[in-house]
């Protein structure tokens, strides 16, 4: 059996030391795969190609729904499709309302594999026409990476912030990078700070759901130390939301609406 | 407002070429947050303590269960207790059966702030008296990171391999440390490998969800190149796991149960 490709080569913007360049660069993929038990919707995971089979038993027995081999009767894959269907030799109890993992509720439109929990909650592009200058992307990654404290002492810890124009206007630091987003907008929102001219700033990667994050909340920039994933860019295109990767130093790469960015 | 302590102190056992001895070092705090959405049980989340309020506000507004301010009528929390109520101005659709993270159903004993989702899932401690000696942790974990091109040509992978003494018996890698975890779990289980005397590896943080996943596959040991969250530390004692982490090189450092390995 030959092995997936986990990344795929894109055409992005590079940005070193006031030099911009058109570039090929890897960027790692993430799948959406949707596990039905026993013909019932379970779960929707965002993922890295293959081994999906593997996946979906071992998050049945993860979540304590499995215990032994013989409990799993078929298993059925379209990889193409990410749809993945697993039986049991007995019924499964409590699956219905405890478990169902939600994330894919949104980019109807260009996808293949997305499957639609919920139509009704789909996203709409964000109503923006913020720019932001390179130096002023640089100069806020970098005061990130200089409050990162707690991060260079443990190496445990995400941090997200908010930023426009005038500065970093709140950060967090948590074990989940979707936490430190989630207290970031929670912060936002509680004080009834406008965001459709902020940039969220992240030191971890930029996952499709973090680029959902940003989408509900009306965010035109995302910029992070790290780096996008396929589906991020994807989104971010749909969205109206410039993704700005790699940031460090004095160099960062574009992978989404560079319009946004002036020189 | 002071902000609370996002790491704390503990005693670990530390390895360096040749060398062991006893250390203090910091650990990141990892606290269960449970949210009730109008008085019903809707999320229990892992996260850093401090900002309660935000992530619950900010969670709401990323799952799209709040557009505005004025949706947000009243907000309390027992910081200490790990609990946050928030109540809604008009009533949120649809929260029942699709949003409950399912993540804190073990570990009945000793911990505060764990609010038991489900009693009769609770683990019970691995059985194994396997034992692992230095040496051969520190190769495998080596041949691990050999082995996971991926993450340093995209910045974005995460890998974990199951291992014996006769060396590693399958390795993937994933976007999500998750999703790694779970195949390889998944993989063992599909080929009835028996996975008492065994050692999960990781190439990521080791959060307690991915010791829930080593404690229901039974496995007595978690190697990992990063850290290990005081949570897991503390469900790791009780699990009967040994968890040893920051394993490079010729170093690393034991965090639970240090009879399983020897030197």
């Amino acid at each position: 059996m030959s092995k997936p490709a986990i990344y795929q080569n894109r055409e992005i913007i590079k940005y070193n030391h006031g030099v911009i360049e058109h570039a090929e660069d890897p960027v790692v993929q993430e799948n959406p795969l949707t596990l039905f038990l026993n013909h019932v919707e379970l779960a929707t995971m965002v993922c890295s190609p293959g081994g999906y089979e593997e996946l979906g038993v071992g998050f049945l027995l993860s979540e304590g729904l499995v215990q032994k081999p013989a409990d799993i009767l078929d298993i059925s894959c379209r990889e193409e499709d990410g749809l993945l269907w697993i039986e049991t030799s007995s019924p499964v109890p409590q699956t219905s309302n405890f478990l169902r993992r939600h994330i894919a509720s949104c980019c109807g439109k260009s996808r293949a594999g997305l499957y639609f929990i919920n139509d009704a909650r789909q996203l709409k592009p964000v109503e923006s026409d913020a720019q932001f200058t390179a130096a002023h992307l640089l100069e806020i990654i970098n005061l990130l990476e200089d409050k990162s404290s707690t991060f260079h002492l443990t190496g445990g810890v995400h941090s997200a912030a908010l930023a426009d124009s005038s500065g970093m206007l709140c950060m967090y630091e948590d074990i989940g990078r979707h936490n430190a987003v989630d207290k970031v907008l929670g912060y936002a929102f509680r004080n009834n700070i406008s965001t459709d001219d902020k940039c969220l700033l992240l030191s971890g990667r930029v996952a499709s759901e973090i680029l959902i994050k940003a989408a509900r909340a009306n965010i035109p920039l995302v910029l992070s130390r790290s780096a996008p994933t396929g589906l991020t860019i994807e989104l971010a295109d749909e969205m109206n939301i410039a993704v700005v990767g790699f940031a460090r130093g004095q160099r960062f790469s574009i992978y989404s609406h560079p319009e946004k960015v002036v020189f």
